[in-house]
């Protein structure tokens, strides 16, 4: 029950979503049993974002929400992984990359609670 | 002070935003306490977004944030309704409706917390 | 590395959004060693929301997300703060402007977390 909801200041073509939507459906398995199976993304676009007080550059804030709780370790390693991908389909610095993740204990689904 | 923020892939019209309002405006009376008096709403569409790695169907997520604390028993009436209020109003499967809850300890109203 | 998302249900100007943007930089500063420089700010105007059922006047939702905690006091003040801004600057009452404030224990930048 992973959501991962994306907002970046700058432009996604469609072929760049959809090389994000494909890329974080295999990244979120980095999160032992998560899959894209149970996985809803989100992409905004041209965010009125702005980092360190200025808009130099594109940044980008990545909010990954799961049921459930993950070690330290496996959420640093989807931190590198999501980092990645946005670097490269989007061309944002890491070092202008938020990832935060939040964990969730009452989660509904099909109209009843996990 | 609850707050529900509400994304769905597909259109809402004007008339189904106020009928969510008043529908949702209903349904948060489910948490003891809890009142349209007191209640924010947010309503996007047409939001960029794919579960199970497709947008064959449409989709929601509905954020509930509330100040305090609730039981499951209550959540889960809660998820139940809202499943049932975006499912007759906008036709999304509830299969395809996630809704999350997270409770705040410091909320901010009028200038100061409560 | 905090983050602010605002959302209001009436208009930003450009340089309404500039005057926002530097307030809210000097404002986070009242949270004990945060500052502009770790800060990332996104603004979201006319937003579909309604408060106590209507639209009769704007309100605003400011979510505040930190990596760590603060006191309540702390918060308190930034509360204040951030509704003297929005009020000032778009003419928002403070008791139409919900501020919540989240901690967050895994946070990523530049590729890793804190």
């Amino acid at each position: 029950m992973p959501y991962i909801h994306t907002k970046v200041s700058n432009e996604i073509s469609p072929e760049q979503e959809k090389s994000l939507k494909t890329q974080l459906g295999e990244a979120i398995s980095l999160l032992p049993g998560k899959s894209e199976q149970w996985l809803m993304l989100d992409f905004e676009q041209q965010c009125h974002m702005y980092f360190q007080g200025n808009q130099n550059n594109p940044c980008a804030m990545v909010e990954v929400k799961v049921f459930g709780g993950f070690t330290g370790e496996q959420y640093e390693a989807l931190t590198e992984k999501i980092s990645q991908i946005f670097h490269q389909v989007l061309g944002i610095q890491p070092s202008r990359i938020y990832v935060t993740y939040s964990e969730f204990e009452h989660w509904g689904w099909n109209g009843s609670n996990f």
